[in-house]
């Protein structure tokens, strides 16, 4: 720290991000990162011609990826806002619809930048615990009138709520946003993106970086009411409006538009999540049921710590949290069947089986 | 505006960024970029294998790009931190350094964005008015006690502040930040970084967006001492630790490195900036000595809003500023020859020569 950092600041504690090896012998599964590459367009789009015009500035209001998205989803093109990442979107939000007044909640055990960004923001959040079986209980989200936020499916843990339990969320808490992190939805979740125009309190927060194979692109996008979209952007405008650059949009693009080859990679994500959970369960492994691209699992017969330690040796990295409710738990993200079966054979080593 | 906006910002202004207009049969002299394209090397880099692994995040500590800067720059890795374009480096620098006890000063005609940031921020900032010929007087920053942002060569002047000059602001400043804007500085200034050793009050922020052909690519970068880059560091680790996308690394990489082609464009932009003077010159226009790849002109026999509107019908885009001090003006990006001959020839038809 240096003697000029603004007192505000003395004991912020920033996010660690999963580590990015430059490594490529390692299977790499603690991002929950596409094992796809992005689809054929994208690979086409962003040609010799497109990267000869870097010279130019990016669109600051990335009208094309939001009107290839809004066809896609069927939303309004002003009722989208892009973000550099879905995480540039959340601290938007945390920004513009919290303050001292208006406190956040969110749980204990879910996405670990919430809590990040209420250092930085200078806000008090009320953390909610999750229920000894790591689920959300909704009703601890009734009536709040605080901002709102959850990722459904949660992460690290994959479980979901229902569109019910959300309207329920919406419906009780008028007054404030509710903000639904919709990262991992497209693995088998229900998106409460068709509820935007029912509630004026509703943001969906969207991400190309695991669904859409983009993660290296740094898209994320907000899906609300068109007031609440343009207060976002006035975040955005007030902070960096070239936020994308040129070539993220195109892929955006190419990507969503994609549909047949997006289909297809969430098949195989989903039938090699059935295969890994099995495979597991059969070793004794406890997991929640997961609705992401990645499981959290709780070995048996060996600590979390030591089993992330011991994939590690192996070249094998996944995520272990050590916080004290999770620390049994690794997070593993699901890639390709290879990237599986080498996990579970891995794991019968480490167990000695 | 939605009934959730926190009310601290209500009366927020964002920034407007120049024109980004999707007609490319504009000549297009208002947003300061290159009229060249990125370096051959990074066309050759960015191929279809990178781009198909844009499923994978970037490097959030983007190692690669630093180390060509350091190694180019003659500084240390440490002392060099990336953001996603020089915008993102100012708002951290603003919002890590900044507070209601050490609100920022800067110039009343600089960079538009500055304010913006305040306004975001919660700062009152204080500001001081150039000199009548539109200089900067170093003896005005002089015993601050307060953070300094300075333009240097200054948007929209060109006008630069000497090493000597700036050294003095450091000297007489020594507890606070001094954030030296280089975004122009290759077009003639004299660069602050050789100081930083010196003073550990001083950030040097630079951008790709202007002599290194990189708009569209979003990257800037502050160097500084490592305890400040540290800081900086924590402002984006809590607010979005993948800020730059893959191939901007890769682009920020081989485009540093190609020294040759760096040099050989910024001959050919200050032989048309010197072009550009003599002609608008001859025509009766007062311009500032500019260091920078825009002029700042002030037509004779015309008002600068409607220099600017008869050259936007002629599809020529330069940019207005109406602010009172300046209205008489425009800022003219330095393209390339040809485009600065439909410029001069287009002023002559207006002018009725």
């Amino acid at each position: 720290m240096s003697r000029f950092l603004s007192d505000r600041f003395s004991d912020i504690e920033p996010y660690t991000p999963g580590e990015q090896p430059k490594n490529t012998n390692l299977v790499k599964l603690n991002t929950n990162e596409s094992p796809f590459p992005p689809s054929e367009r994208v690979i086409r789009a962003l040609n010799a011609a497109e990267i000869s015009r870097l010279n130019l500035y990016s669109d600051p209001e990335t009208k094309e990826v939001i009107a290839a998205i809004a066809e896609v989803l069927n939303v309004k093109p002003d009722q989208i806002m892009m973000g550099n990442g879905s995480d540039e979107i959340l601290a938007f939000a945390f920004q513009a619809f919290c303050d001292k007044e208006h406190p956040p909640c969110f749980a204990d055990i879910t996405y670990g930048f919430y809590p990040v960004f209420c250092r930085l923001f200078g806000l008090n959040p009320e953390i909610i615990p999750l229920k000894d079986d790591l689920t959300i209980d909704p009703a601890d989200y009734c009536d709040k009138n605080k901002p709102i936020f959850i990722a459904n499916p949660n992460a690290p843990t994959g479980l979901t709520l229902s569109i019910c339990e959300i309207k329920n969320i919406l419906d009780t808490n008028r007054d404030t946003i509710v903000l639904i992190d919709e990262a991992y939805v497209d693995f088998g979740g229900q998106s409460a993106i068709p509820l935007i125009n029912e509630y004026d309190n509703l943001i969906v927060c969207r991400t190309f970086s695991k669904s859409r194979n983009l993660a290296g692109a740094r898209l994320g996008f907000a899906v609300s009411n068109s007031s609440v979209i343009e207060d976002l952007n006035k975040m955005k405008f007030s902070f960096n409006p070239y936020n994308i650059n040129r070539l993220s949009i195109i892929a955006g693009k190419e990507s969503i538009l994609d549909t047949e080859y997006f289909e297809e990679c969430i098949i195989k994500i989903k039938e090699n999540r059935e295969y890994t959970v099995n495979e597991l369960t059969k070793r004794g492994f406890s997991i929640p049921e997961s609705k992401a691209n990645f499981i959290f699992a709780k070995p048996c017969g060996i600590t979390g710590t030591e089993f992330y330690k011991k994939l590690r040796e192996k070249n094998i990295l996944v995520r272990h949290f050590d916080t004290e409710r999770i620390k049994d738990y690794v997070r593993i993200t699901i890639g390709s069947y290879e990237q599986m079966q080498t996990l579970i054979n891995a794991t019968d080593e480490i167990l000695g089986r």
